[in-house]
């Protein structure tokens, strides 16, 4: 599991000419980190004795944040897997008709799953962007600038996610399935964006 | 180091309510992922048959970048230690005029540090950045989307790391420090912005 990797390991596993772990698993990496960060501000709200007020608030973010920072190290794995589904199929044998249609459908199956988990990932982070405006009104301002950096690296590691996504999706045949997956991926960006904007006029009520 | 903490420990260490590691030590770590998988693209590029013909340059750019991995996980290290440093230097006794004119100096020298650590990390992502529209031109398209990842990593680290210089520029008293740091924090940003905007009109042509 990449979560059990050092650092030094982790992004040298990246940099090497595998093609997993790649774009997809580096992003929920970096999710977690944005996470992390986001939690981080969190506590160090909660434990300011001028912050009393909003403790209790404070400890059930926290909870909810540290369960999607732990699902983003779950999909960095799932990612790979996924992936090398994806490439274990393209070595299937293919001489017989039978072997070819069954090495298309594993193909097929393979490479749905590898858009599944990337989308997963978006969704994954759309909630706690949501969580960053209420966040800013609420915390501690010594540390904002942890949070605008974590909400940063949350985007970012949700546009990496996509982007996995919708590479996959032109090889996909089954309309239905990509229709579904175009349709979650639009409503997740807007959802994604709308949180975006109200916690930068929040950041920055200067650049309205 | 934080290269020698596993994944699970570095995201768990960032989340705690202790004020390091914080925003600055997670972009360079964040930063280095990001270089991580543009060197990925480099080596998949190298190792294509197809590519034969660019295997010696993407060679010579896998070192550049491995040295910039490098350089962004020391800095992780760099930025954690001088922010401790900011807050020892508060912890320092003020009760007689010395010890006040002491305590003042520390926290003007160790903020002052604190601010060069991200400025540095802003630098060392400008290189990287200006190097990827080059790279798309070049590279293997088949994972043109992992150079992408990479690249918008890279710039959000660099923002984050930027948002570090910000936000100790205001305690800081010597006038021509800060008149110096915002002048190269400008030439930076600038200089990425010139390499983001030529790299997104590769990627996407059809948006112009």
């Amino acid at each position: 599991m990449f979560k059990n990797l050092t650092v030094q390991e982790f992004v040298d596993e990246l940099s090497s000419k595998k093609a997993t772990p790649g774009g997809g698993s580096a992003s929920a990496v970096v999710g977690s980190i944005g996470v992390g960060l986001i939690s981080m501000y969190c506590e160090i709200t909660a434990k300011s004795k001028k912050f009393v007020d909003v403790k209790e608030d404070m400890e059930q973010q926290i909870e909810f944040l540290t369960a999607f920072k732990e699902k983003c190290l779950v999909l960095a794995d799932k990612d790979t897997e996924a992936f090398n589904e994806v490439m274990a199929a393209f070595k299937l044998p293919k001489e017989t008709d039978d072997e070819k249609a069954a090495r298309k459908q594993a193909i097929q199956d393979a490479t749905k799953q590898a858009t599944e988990v990337p989308l997963e990932m978006v969704a994954a982070m759309v909630p706690v962007l949501q969580l960053v405006p209420s966040l800013i009104k609420k915390g501690n301002p010594n540390a904002l600038s942890d949070l605008q950096v974590g909400m940063e690296m949350c985007y970012t590691a949700m546009s990496g996610a996509a982007a996995n996504v919708e590479i996959n999706l032109p090889s996909i045949k089954d309309t239905q399935f990509k229709e579904r997956v175009e349709e979650e991926l639009l409503h997740h960006n807007a959802a994604a964006q709308k949180a975006m904007d109200e916690a930068k006029s929040l950041f920055f009520p200067d650049s309205l």
